[in-house]
């Protein structure tokens, strides 16, 4: 097996920044508390301060800086992503789910605490990303805070990743051509992947063609990243990835790798990545970073 | 055991009017679908379309006709409202939560549909909801649209509704005293009730009095609702009330039935409906029908 290929130092470095950055602005939306509910707080802080990549908060604010956004705005709607993000998987993961015991290394919240609690948290951080995004500090412009609520509900709703989920679920019993999978791909990782992006547009109050320049780089990113997901599902380890590899054959699902084999995925991930770095050659350099970013997203080995 | 009061006439009326009005509303912004995905938004509708009383929007509705706001703009609020409402209904009745096989006479969700689609169509609602707020066709000005999301998310994520939930949660094994039990029920179910009233306020774009006379209404209502709730949970059978009784003392939780006795908790309900009502004064005989409202809290036997 090759040696794991890494981001490039630059990359490396910003989304390391990135990320303690939008942890800190997470640990202020939701600090501890000492409230008799405090169970529901802590669980809410176990789901979401929890190692992860911060891959889309990253988005969210690369996108904003092309159009000179106020980074405290970017952080901030890159945290409430990152809260419907943490309740998907919280969700995702219980028994009558994935049925998944670890995450990110750890037990999943259900193992921690309990199904309710589970249950509970994930239905608390998907209110409180809408409450995040409401607030005049996330900005000043109330329309620009109404068309991030507006495209975060319709990306994250049954229209979005709550109906690519259903799909999964059907999946399970269906078997699914590459055509439906990529749809179902699209809504259930897609759609927030392309919130992301559209948030710094919108955020920016850019035009059009930068703002659809964006989506469609992050639909092609998302997609490329779920292609590679399906492939490290059957090539990587738990050790390595931090939570159980092989579910989606053994719940019969149907995956890209399952559909186009390994090869097939591979090629169809290298396509999409050249064709999201397309669409960013309107931003020219001030892109390179997202382009960066692409190239790791088709390398990862976690 | 005396027979059942009923609401006036004229209360009677207006209810069941409001009622299929926004059933109207509902089945425009959850139509039926032949998507792949289709279950889900089945679900959905089962979950929401069940013959409920629409107690909420008809509080929304009569709040907001005290300053002659566009009923159309009410309905769509008190819809949305009702998402959240049978969101919440849809996630407590998991095994994980009370573990309800009933509701309104017919099989939960989870027992219709199962667990999965039961968590993923209670995910949606809630996330409907705040996509029906954002839409223009809610209000034209932002900043009331805003407002109602703001007010909604709190109202309904962990410092509101979850947070009760939460509490109940814990007061299986813990024994609460009565300024806890009032404190869950404030978060639980008083807190939706307040966004009902308030709702109203917001879109007549009112000031603070008018607007906290129509809170306070609301808690004292809602607490009402909940201690009268606890005793229909004693008194009343699963036929009358079309879902399972004595869940509550089974569960080992902590009522106002068991903190304060039966007689205790009848009087604690007839103080708070006066209460509510005088915080009516305010509005005159356009309240009428809010007055009304609270004695048939008060009477009523489902």
């Amino acid at each position: 097996m090759p040696s794991p290929r890494e981001a490039s130092p630059e990359l490396q470095k910003a989304l390391k920044e990135s990320a303690n950055s939008v942890n800190k602005t997470i640990e202020h939306l939701l600090p501890e508390t000492d409230l008799p509910e405090a169970p529901l707080f802590d669980a809410m802080r176990y789901g979401v301060l929890n190692g992860g990549k911060r891959l889309r908060p990253f988005l969210v604010t690369q996108a904003a800086k092309l159009f000179n956004v106020d980074p405290i705005c970017a952080k901030r709607v890159g945290a409430a992503l990152e809260f419907v993000h943490c309740y998907s998987l919280i969700h995702d993961d219980l028994p009558a789910m994935d049925d998944a015991d670890k995450r990110r290394g750890k037990p999943s919240l259900h193992r921690q605490y309990d199904e309710a609690t589970a249950i509970l948290a994930g239905d608390a951080l998907l209110t409180l990303a809408f409450e995040t995004l409401s607030s005049d500090e996330t900005h000043p412009d109330p329309r620009v805070r109404i068309e991030l609520i507006a495209t975060l509900a319709k990306a994250s709703g049954p229209h979005g990743m709550v109906g690519g989920q259903m799909l999964d679920l059907i999946g399970e019993t269906e078997t699914f051509d590459v055509g439906t999978i990529s749809r179902l791909q699209r809504m259930k990782t897609g759609a927030l992947m392309a919130f992301a992006c559209e948030a710094g547009a919108i955020l920016g109050k850019t035009d059009e063609p930068h703002r659809r320049a964006l989506r469609n780089y992050a639909h092609d990113l998302g997609l490329a990243f779920q292609v590679t997901d399906d492939i490290l599902d059957v090539e990587s380890t738990p050790e390595a990835l931090g939570k159980d590899t092989g579910k989606d054959a053994d719940a019969g699902k149907s995956t890209f790798v399952s559909t186009m084999g390994k090869d097939g995925a591979k090629s169809r991930a290298e396509m999409l990545i050249a064709q999201a770095k397309r669409h960013l050659h309107l931003f020219g350099a001030r892109a390179d970073l997202l382009c960066q970013l692409a190239d790791y997203v088709l390398e990862r080995r976690i």
